[in-house]
């Protein structure tokens, strides 16, 4: 394979497509969520998995406060909301999630907040961090995991259609891209920074 | 969304689908690779990734020898190579990577390998490791990024066909299961780890 070189500032695109996970988290009342791209189980037992987040997210924040949080995986017909939370702040929001459209419940184990449309969610209490960079890898304790019919003792993927993030490109401007496993494609635009 | 609860051996299956990533690495002629599926970016600057391994792995051992080793991303059509991958080990093999068909070359920034037929690679050097849990992460410095002509701000998706592993299903036999995002779907047989 005749190769070239790739610029640093783009080998993580290499990974592409991924599951963006919907982080979500509250501390006294503040709601926050954030899709992540970097987002994987990192061990069996105990059942631990690391997220790695720009410590400017105010997400990140109420994370570190609550020394808790959750992952949801929403189904592909959500997309323009994942679209919409990766480009808006929870700074100004009592909760970010209820603005752009989710249904929030609290779970019971930790009573952080978990999004009611999702397929499956997981409960998390922070386990340890680490500084890698640009980023902090926040790694989480799994004490609950919730899921639809569509699990089984894996996804069947009849009616679950999970997004893949697949970047961005121009069309009327940029725009988020999003793929499905049945060969779709969503584009979401990308609005300034709230 | 009525949920039920998922058994703490199964969270990790929610995370699927997720390309997986072939961990290449050489210490003193010994060549060794295998897919990784937890494996994903963990900062821009400096460039790091991080690859959560099971240290009974052969690969790992030969990682942790050289401090450095290589990510391959290679097309759907190569996915029976990538399960055959998953379910030999590195020990018996001088060249495992060669032993299931694939033509191996070195990089240049460290001498690891680097699979000829894949649409990129990444050349690690180790940068440092945690346990957590059952695995072992190791983080690596990304020193060289390598890509195919599908690739060009991102990958276009044109011609490479990334594989998407979704879990296991019997069909005579216990299988694993790729995807792609075109509605395919391959099925490898496993054997006994060798």
């Amino acid at each position: 394979m005749p190769w070239k070189d790739i610029a640093s500032d783009k080998f993580h695109r290499l990974f592409y497509p991924q599951v963006p996970v919907l982080v979500t988290a509250q501390f006294q009342g503040h709601v926050g969520g954030m899709p992540a791209i970097w987002c994987m189980p990192l061990s069996f037992k105990p059942p631990l998995i690391g997220v790695a987040i720009n410590p400017e997210h105010e997400t990140y924040k109420i994370v570190t406060q609550a020394q808790a949080f959750a992952l949801n995986f929403v189904d592909f017909r959500h997309v323009k909301q994942v679209g919409e939370l990766g480009e808006t702040s929870s700074k100004q929001r009592k909760d970010k999630l209820s603005s752009v459209g989710f249904r929030v419940i609290f779970g019971e184990s930790t009573g952080q907040p978990l999004i009611e449309e999702a397929e499956a969610a997981l409960e998390c209490r922070v386990h340890e961090q680490h500084q890698t960079g640009s980023h902090q890898l926040v790694i989480g304790d799994v004490v609950a995991a919730l899921g639809s019919d569509s699990f089984e003792d894996y996804w069947n993927f009849v009616r679950y259609n999970p997004i893949l993030y697949a970047g961005t490109e121009k069309v009327n401007g940029k725009c988020w891209v999003f793929r499905s496993m049945r060969g779709e494609k969503a584009t979401v635009p990308l609005k300034a920074q709230a």
